[in-house]
């Protein structure tokens, strides 16, 4: 069974009922471990108030999301990106999270070159890791489904992300989102090939059956066809110890609901379906 | 460039405008190549008189599709399934089909158990393959979109049909859809892995960066972002002869227009975009 005391809070989830400070509050309400912030509302807050905010909360700040996406079409462009990740960098150092996730970003506009674009994901991240190891700072490399291979993030599988590792040593781990990587045949080996080591953040959260939108409709844990309990195994059979950090995208279901409702359910799924 | 006199239509493409007999009518006037009929349509029509029309038509059959799925949640259900496909195949043997296209079915209602649904799929096609075999008709077993795992086909990469043909030995093939591969980092070599021999159809439409429904919103060849000529290129490479096959799922636009428009535009879509 999962130990519902791991329990994590991705903001997202509660976005549109809370802000920042009443994320953190509702974390504390409800006995929460972790809170992994986003990027857009820090800048909100004032990252300045924000990060002291985190830092002081007492929670677990199991990641920083939302840096922004490292491809684009011509170099000015991604180097503004390098830039804003180096200021995300610096903010989750200041504010101790676990890692900075990074949803690499898909084809630049106008763009069909994906190897390009893959290419373009790795000479970043170069640039990016000693950046992050300098300020203490492990990146989460979030392999995102390949449905959004376009328009979000080319790094499509768990193999993909895993080679990426290899290939830039220390420094680069891995965020794992059931919702990204349950279909895959290679789930179980390569996750034993990222070992705890690498596995920095695992995201829960169900694919319903009948999903309807492309990027907000993602399930509460239990109500979808995910087999949950099993990737979790396979997390903890690898040595995963951190927070199971609920992230929903949910346009017509639960961002429409009251924020306590979503934590109270959120505790009572991760206790009983994960 | 594309060779425009290999184009085939993929019935289901303008199954809104034509029933089948307007849809041979229609390949006729435009000097398509090839037709691939969907099994509805020979029932609509019955099949001995849509069989009769199809192999006197003159046009090349590229493939029969929608025979339906192999998972189930018990064996009966898998029986009747499997009952289904052998009908299907001696339709396929009866036309003249290149091929019969399997889009294999996902999880079964209510389970989570992805590994199992894949078994139920191996021992189906354990099942199918000496009776098509017997039939003189290939099979084509078509990896579908991951975002279709639960709902439609649980094989869902190139690299899991290879893997399946090279169990089951001769008589099993690949039909590639590039709305479903596109994404794969292993597309190139999985295809020269696949070779000639596997490669029995060669489906081609194009994936919209804004895709606003996950089964109904297919593009038109060089309104999306695949880069279909390369895809193109890898499958002549690797010894692929046959037609490409327009199969285009959209219900707000390619759906609602005049058949003999869609047809015209295909065929200046395969001759300049792909």
């Amino acid at each position: 069974m999962a130990d519902v005391s791991r329990t994590a809070l991705n903001t997202i989830t509660t976005h549109r009922q809370w802000n920042l400070a009443q994320a953190v509050e509702g974390c504390l309400r409800h006995g929460l471990k972790g809170i992994t912030p986003w990027c857009f509302q820090l800048k909100e807050m004032g990252s300045k108030q924000a990060v002291k905010l985190l830092r002081d909360s007492g929670l677990t700040i199991t990641g920083l999301c939302g840096a922004g996406m490292l491809t684009g079409p011509d170099q000015a462009t991604r180097r503004a990106l390098l830039d804003t990740h180096y200021q995300a960098i610096d903010h989750a150092a200041e504010m101790g999270a676990a890692c900075l996730v990074l949803v690499v970003g898909g084809l630049p506009d106008g763009s069909k070159d994906l190897a390009g674009a893959r290419r373009q994901v790795r000479d970043a991240l170069g640039q990016l890791v000693p950046r992050a190891q300098a300020a203490g700072v492990a990146l989460a490399l979030e392999p995102l489904h390949p449905m959004y291979a376009a328009t979000t993030a080319c790094i499509n599988s768990l193999s993909q992300a895993n080679d990426l590792c290899d290939e830039l040593g220390d420094g680069l781990g891995i965020a794992l989102d059931v919702y990204h990587v349950w279909w895959d045949p290679q789930l179980e080996q390569e996750i034993q090939r990222a070992g705890a080591d690498r596995l920095l953040a695992f995201h829960v959260c169900d694919w319903l059956e009948n999903t309807r939108d492309l990027a907000f409709d993602r399930g509460m844990m239990g109500d979808g066809v995910i087999d949950l309990k099993q990737i979790r195994r396979w997390m903890e059979l690898a040595g995963y110890q951190g927070c199971y950090e609920v992230e929903i995208f949910s346009q017509q279901d639960w961002w429409e609901r009251d924020g306590d409702e979503v934590l109270s359910i959120m505790k009572r799924r991760i206790a009983s379906r994960l």
